[in-house]
């Protein structure tokens, strides 16, 4: 099959990699549209040692492996558990420690025509979603995952740092529950696309901290959780979204001084964001920014990793 | 009167400091023991741009003021309020963002015959306790505060990284919910001091991190962070209690990925921290490394600086 590879040195397209496999629990799927996550283009500078098949946002359908899945339209959640260890037991699968990682470590991913995922993981698409919505779906859940961590309510001021595409997602999110949420980046088109929304909305060159009660830190940068801690009232708390390769380096005395709580957050349960999704609840189609056909994934990555780059997709 | 005086380059004994001032509502309190703290000894590299008269765990008797309260011995919390904002109508005035606190930012500290305190700072002390164990109610309630901020019980696996007097103290208290309490320090000495209350002990060179529940970082030191992130499981908790000049290099997608949460932990309220001093239920005598006069109160101050050195007092 075709797919990138990803050798720790360079990306590239390779034209006969072997096809993944399936069986009773685990599904083969065609992958239709893959999307291309800044944790992509994190693995491309070193995150997390990662060799192989990148990719970890897909919608597609199911090819084989478990009879009652086959022909499904499916997306699918990223963290592989073991099954067997305390975590799982305790529901905690998306923290087993065994854990494999599509795309990101020690499992291939969505960057290819077919990938292998368990079944367990797989989730079918409501019929009224387009695959370009679809797609979108693991991010969202990742956005949705912020409101199982942190009580927030209409009361609540919320700042959300970052007009990349997770800070659209989030903003979007923790506006559906009535707080007033404002969201600060640097590409006033971007941060037009969530106005129409009741957002608030601040160019970062003329944004000035004031205390909020939650700041979500969705810069994609290491100089993120600084500003956050400018931003955050005393006893408030800050959502950590961003993985970067490169360290941080920032005085912690005003988290200590001010008793904030820093929360880190990564994936998320499929179900919430599915639902949110379906009933249109959110605004996905114009995170957009272009579709690459498979064969030019390589371009599709280097334009993804333009700064104030949306959502760039792959159609395979 | 007299009084350590710090100026930004050097601390000295001042012969005749001029002595604060009382009022209906602000005590005048003759300080007869005072703690030196590791926060005061990061006030003498810089932290907080603090200049004035340092200090800020006493105890000591009312000399002048409120006439109610005139004789009394007491302690005193350190954050001075400013009564009228909303983090002190809601409650919160140890964030009162206005507050100023004693001998860190805007007042003068505990280094000195006399002190001048807000009368709604001061607790009485219990009769059965001495001097020399009422001295110890700030870092005690500062340890205490951990239980109002994250729940710790009878099932949970507690690591407190540092041996100094502020983890031996957190050791004590955390050990009063039935948690499972470890002790990870450089000094076998200090580390026996609370092993007799069932808190196991570790010396750091032999260490080895296995996920815990809930990591106390009081190393003091600006790698503290680093280490209790690999030692939280996922979705753990860390409570940072560490204040420093310095500024912190790490790398925090271990947060991120693992959804640790984060913790900064100050100053806590009094009440609970003399109750159960009163009770006897923590060892305060045993942290005792010296008692200078105050007229040698600069050369308490290196002395208590010295890597490994226990609480320092000064006699007023």
């Amino acid at each position: 099959m075709r797919a990138l590879h990803w050798d720790g040195e360079r990306l590239t397209l390779a034209l006969s990699h072997p096809a993944p496999k399936s069986d009773d629990v685990t599904a083969l799927v065609r992958v239709r549209l893959a999307g291309i996550c800044s944790t992509d283009l994190q693995i491309l500078k070193g995150y997390m040692g990662f060799h192989g098949i990148p990719g970890h946002e897909f919608v597609g359908e199911v090819s084989d492996g478990p009879v009652e899945l086959v022909g499904r339209r499916v997306v699918g959640e990223i963290n592989f558990a073991c099954g067997r260890c305390e975590s799982c037991a305790g529901g905690f699968r998306r923290h087993c420690p065994n854990r494999r990682v599509m795309g990101i470590l020690g499992a291939d991913g969505s960057f290819a025509e077919y990938l292998s995922i368990p079944a367990e993981n797989l989730h079918a698409v409501p019929g009224n979603l387009d695959n370009d919505e679809a797609v979108f779906i693991e991010p969202l859940a990742a956005a949705f995952e912020i409101l199982e961590q942190v009580e927030i309510d209409f009361t609540s001021k919320v700042l959300v740092l970052g007009d990349g595409k997770l800070g659209l997602l989030c903003a979007q999110v923790l506006s559906l529950t009535g707080a007033r949420v404002t969201l600060v980046g640097r590409h006033p088109k971007k941060l037009g696309l969530v106005k129409k929304f009741g957002i608030r909305t601040d160019v970062l060159a003329d944004w000035r901290p004031t205390p909020v009660d939650v700041v979500i830190e969705a810069t994609g940068s290491s100089t993120g959780l600084e500003m956050a801690l400018s931003a955050a009232r005393s006893r408030g708390t800050i959502v950590m979204k961003s993985t970067v390769a490169r360290e941080h380096t920032l005085s912690l005395a005003p988290l200590v001084i001010n008793e904030v709580t820093v929360v880190g957050s990564r994936c998320g349960r499929f179900p919430p964001a599915l639902e949110a999704l379906a009933q249109g609840k959110i605004a996905v189609k114009p995170l957009i920014e272009k579709v690459y056909p498979l064969s030019h994934g390589v371009d599709a990555l280097q334009h993804a990793a333009q700064p104030g780059t949306l959502k760039v997709l792959l159609k395979i």
